[in-house]
């Protein structure tokens, strides 16, 4: 079977960004022709070197480069040299945009063999699938600061909803409950306060559900379903939630899951109209960078979720298994390096 | 010595909100005279029934009638046959509002004997207060509905924060802080993204806690403060953030103490210029409501509160003994009722 090829760009980044992206490709690069795939790579220079060195974050000329690819790897971006946001907000958040990621795809799943801080909790009651919508709510950058630096000084920021944003997240979560055993999806928003924004949710949610009466439908205050993910996790099968409460909430769902140095994520534009970008949920940690004890894990399933989109969908469960026969040994292993646990992995994948 | 009267208003509210609010004014009257306090009560009916009568959630009079009180004890409001939010944003966000209760004082302690749903974690590692903001950022009701069902719909919420309502509350927080043994105040925002509320949070902790060089202070973005709750609550002593974030986190904050039942929290107007308002963090819990089910515990420790709040600090530290007593020995007992349970408080207050 000839292969087909897939422009893949690849954005190191910062801080640990360039350690775990290397782990990712490699095992990428053990995958090989078995899945059917060759992935021609660009590198991209971005984040904050370049940005001392040129002022720039994602200029225009990349951004277009970015376009013409089929899907992009990111490792991490952000340093404590450059202020915070200007890096998240220029570069990042503007990437979701553009690419109008309006998905970001972050499963929460406790591994056999992995420690989750929750007691008796076990991988049968971790395992749910975030659906977060990304390129509206308080994400958007509207708002701004009036009589600043006095005392009569106002900052705002505003969460922006659209029901064309609202709709297309939604029925893409209910697409992935139907398809999952349960069929649950949960709907997390605080609607008693944000009263409009959360009335547009609920309202869609009993619109597009009325298409899908093979899945049930929950709704959970944010409050209370980060309670819910500490205390009873097993409530949740696909959950759909805004920019800002997803962001919130795959935090403690990476934490009950063994850390954040296991949480991956697909931004996600699922048209096909640009391309997708995959990325560990973690930041760039720059305490920890450059000495080999960032955990790759994250970014390789996130390499996992790249896999699938791109339609490799046998060679996505080929990585998911690696890691997590990697994981059930890891408790008798003593410390190894992120090479280490990229090159274990990379064996498993390729033997 | 003679005792000082306190003009008390209670507001028992919906669903287990009368159940707990009389075992808190039982343990309220088992202090009795040795407070120094004698508490004039009178009782107000709001909630979901008056809604469903007569159409009101917080009429002006008796808001005003509330304004000439000493301090408030509420139970909680909600119930589904009201619309979400009416009475949330008509009653109880319009009397923090309206009273100007901008410090929402949430403890986050774990009692021993407490079953924390984290492993290998104890009473030493839990131990901090939340100050959160309470009366602006995304509370405030600010937003609307454009094109409303069509598919061209917006729906936007706009955070407000002010110089004057941050200075205020950080300040408060500051004062916290220097007051307890650690010293430390983490400040809780998400800067990266919401960067000009965040911003003016950050400059104003960094001009006031100029004031406090023995406070040590320290950064934590809200998704990654989830999941040191999470997975190191021993990182906080005093938290100060917006009042959304405060909401979010406090739950989890009450799930790793060992449950909504157990929360308590202050709506605090630091001058007194009107009444403070005490309430557990818990609902009004309609499917156990009436059943003697509830746990009193959050509310009796939010009537410890209540009685620091004016200036009862003997009596307020015997309510919190009771209550330790208390819950040291909840495991070998089986359950118990809601009047049970204060009973037993009441008892070990007055003994
Ligand atoms: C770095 C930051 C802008 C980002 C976000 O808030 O989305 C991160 O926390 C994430 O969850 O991917
Ligand atoms: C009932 C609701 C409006 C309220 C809030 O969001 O503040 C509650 O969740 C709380 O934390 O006291």
């Amino acid at each position: 079977m000839p292969s087909r090829s897939i422009r893949l760009a690849v954005i190191p980044g910062d801080g640990i960004g360039p350690e775990v992206v290397a782990e990712g490709l490699k095992v990428l690069a053990a995958i090989g022709p078995a899945s059917g795939l060759t992935f021609e790579q660009t590198h991209y220079d971005l984040g904050a070197a370049r940005w001392h060195r040129t002022g720039e974050t994602l200029p225009d000329s990349v951004l277009e480069e970015l376009r013409g690819q089929d899907v992009i790897l990111l490792g991490a971006v952000g340093d404590p040299s450059v202020p915070s946001g200007v890096l998240e907000r220029g570069l990042l958040l503007r990437a979701r945009f553009e690419l109008d990621h309006y998905v970001n795809l972050r499963p929460v799943k406790l591994f056999p063999g992995v420690r989750t801080p929750l007691a008796d909790v076990g991988p049968d009651d971790i395992d749910m699938i975030v659906v977060r919508e990304g390129t509206e709510g308080p994400y958007t950058g509207v708002g701004g600061v009036l009589r600043k630096g006095t005392p009569h000084e106002i900052a705002t920021q505003e969460s922006v909803n659209t029901a064309f944003g609202v709709e297309r997240v939604v029925r893409y979560a209910f697409e992935k409950a139907a398809a999952r055993p349960r069929k649950k999806l949960t709907l997390v928003h605080k609607d008693n306060v944000l009263t409009f924004a959360g009335e547009l949710y609920q309202r869609v949610v009993k619109q597009v559900g009325a298409e899908y009466p093979q899945v049930s439908v929950d709704y959970c205050h944010v409050d209370a379903a980060t309670m819910f993910f500490v205390n009873q996790p097993q409530r949740f099968d696909v959950v759909v939630t805004d920019n800002l409460f997803g962001d919130i909430i795959t935090d403690i769902g990476a934490a009950i899951a063994g850390g954040i140095g296991l949480a991956a994520s697909g931004n996600v534009n699922p048209g096909g109209a640009a391309p997708s970008m995959f990325e560990p949920v973690h930041g760039s940690a720059p305490d920890i960078a450059g000495q080999g004890k960032a955990d790759p894990t994250a970014t390789i399933l996130s390499v996992a979720m790249l896999l699938d989109h791109v339609g490799a969908a046998d060679a996505a469960r080929r990585v998911e298994r690696a890691v997590s026969d990697d994981l059930s040994e890891r408790a008798g292993l003593g410390a190894r390096s992120t090479a280490q646990i990229g090159d274990a992995i990379a064996k498993r994948v390729s033997g």
